[in-house]
């Protein structure tokens, strides 16, 4: 298929072709990747259509998988479309994966307006990151009102969705004692909404305390201009009971209707667009390193290097004039 | 001074030489960075001296400064040369720095026979590992016996600090309750030595806990190739009251010892270069983002970028090809 008539029937909303476009993107071959960024230049000309792009995290067992299926069928009874995307931090993840997930997301991958894709498979984060960003742009020139963007928290892949966001949630157990859970402060830093979930049944009472602990917790941190007054916020919800999802979209909607009236909301796009692009160069210049013959040259000065026939600073600035042709 | 001149002076084991040695290599002038892999070429043709690298890490406050100052005291006792080189991972950190600490390493600072450098001036990890890498290698070619390369333990620079060690030691402090302190077991897994500090006085029956306790910890990891009989281990030590201290020497130079005839040594040091120039090579390939031309030229398409009339990626591809030169 030509790239323009892929991009045509992705803005005219044929989920095949998005699925296909995102295998495109997700292509590490040199020809994939020129079709890939020929498809997300047309798609940008043709397609103004923006979604709300809500990052997503918290770790393994805090619910997310349960908290994307119900949210994201409360979203499409409202009738909005809801894609869901994810960064999987680590290379070989054991279970517990979006696609295994399509089991416990059994209602919302069956619904013809919600999309599942699972983390694009095993390499390195910025890799992922990358692909990511692109399977973003192609879901909103798809025309999905929101664009969930799940990882599990391990510090790192958090830092990697919040700058690919609109907005930053993040879903947290109930605490079992008075202390603040090892949330990492530049995680609490990032997120604009914290969700304590499970709060029903028994652990109602320890949601609630969790709640009030980190609405303190986030007080404390320093005003941000991107904020309305109240943000960011803590709130409880229960993924399993479906309570509270409504009010978490309504606070979501709030933030983002607030910051596009301020401009904060396309200054933090400008904002992830230029950092994208630097990402983008980094890597196209690390990219020299992984030709064949690049590969050959470093292995035969990384031998000498070790060998101790040449320190690594000469071999580096022969393999330097080597890139450059010299 | 001629580059040779210098070369043969630090050889000769003039500190003045070698602290202005060290100024260079820190230096991020272009003809700065080519004078400095001129020495360091110069040097590894002039000399084959070897020091024993040891990389020590802990977080504040467990005694770092005070056990560089008994131990390089007692080292010198024994008639070896010891220089301190650090890593510090933060980039304006306040105060503790070892350069404040020539307070609390006065004795070892006074000694003709022991050289002590801060931590080059803020930038980023990658900037300082480098720059901390080479003064290694030249104060090994002015023939020092230890090169002692202390970092405090925030994650990041205890890898960076271990890469460029022969060995790599952890300081830790007396366990207030019976759990294992937040010690990642990343960290613990580089360690080939666990110094429990502190251990005298009250703090005694503590150090000791602590010392049985990581010490099962120990051993309940994977056994390496690396490693003789025994080890990894910890030990408990009191750097106040300089105990344990010989001991502590003579397990290190047990360890290294083995390691010297089993080859690991020597393969661990290989290995080591082969790490620093594949880094040297990527810091080369970005560097060419640091020309005042390639930076005006970034901007250029960072804002056109930012202001959605190309996307990152057709931008990178255009400033890949300036680059090239096309
Ligand atoms: N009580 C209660 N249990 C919940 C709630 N949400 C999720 N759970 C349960 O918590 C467990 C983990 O839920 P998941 O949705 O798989 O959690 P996850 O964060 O996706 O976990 P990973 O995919 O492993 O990172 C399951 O047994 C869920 O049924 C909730 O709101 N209340
Ligand atoms: N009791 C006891 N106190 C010690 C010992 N070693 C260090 N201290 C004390 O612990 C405190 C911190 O020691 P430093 O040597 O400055 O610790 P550090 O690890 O260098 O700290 P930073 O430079 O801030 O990272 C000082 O008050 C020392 O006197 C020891 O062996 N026993
Ligand atoms: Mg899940
Ligand atoms: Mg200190």
């Amino acid at each position: 298929m030509e790239i323009a008539e892929l991009a045509g029937r992705i803005v005219a909303g044929d989920r095949r072709a998005l699925a296909r476009a995102i295998t495109l993107v997700e292509s590490r071959r040199a020809d994939h990747r020129a079709q890939a960024a020929e498809l997300i230049e047309d798609l940008r000309v043709r397609s103004d259509a923006q979604a709300i792009r809500i990052g997503l995290s918290g770790t393994p067992g805090v619910g997310k998988s349960t908290f994307i299926e119900s949210f994201g069928m409360m979203l499409l009874a409202q009738g909005l479309r809801v894609a869901v995307l994810a960064v999987d931090p680590s290379s070989a993840r054991s279970g517990g994966s979006i696609l295994g997930d399509k089991t416990r997301m059994e209602r919302l991958s069956r619904e013809p307006g919600a999309f599942i894709r699972p983390s694009p498979s095993q390499t390195h984060l910025g890799g992922v990151a990358r692909r990511t960003r692109e399977a973003v742009a192609l879901c909103e020139a798809a025309g999905f009102d929101v664009v969930l963007i799940e990882t599990v928290g391990v510090g790192q892949s958090e830092t990697v969705v919040a700058e690919m966001s609109d907005l930053f949630v993040l879903l947290l157990a109930p605490a079992g004692g008075d202390e603040l859970q090892g949330v990492k402060r530049g995680i609490m830093e990032m997120a604009d909404l914290i969700l304590v979930n499970k709060a029903d049944g028994d652990l109602k009472p320890a949601a609630m305390r969790t709640q009030a602990d980190y609405a303190g917790a986030l007080r404390l941190l320093r005003k941000r201009p991107q904020d309305p007054e109240g943000y960011p916020k803590a709130v409880c919800v229960s993924a399993l009971q479906e309570d509270g999802l409504a009010k978490a979209w309504e606070d979501m909607r709030h933030l983002v209707d607030w910051r596009r009236e301020t401009g904060h909301f396309e200054g933090r796009r400008a904002e992830q667009a230029r950092y994208w692009f630097a990402q983008e160069v980094r890597h196209a210049l690390l990219a020299q390193l992984e030709t064949p013959q690049a590969r050959a040259q470093m292995d035969d000065l990384a031998r000498a290097v070790a060998e101790g026939q040449i320190t690594p600073t000469v071999a580096a600035t022969r393999m330097m004039e080597d890139l450059r042709g010299d």
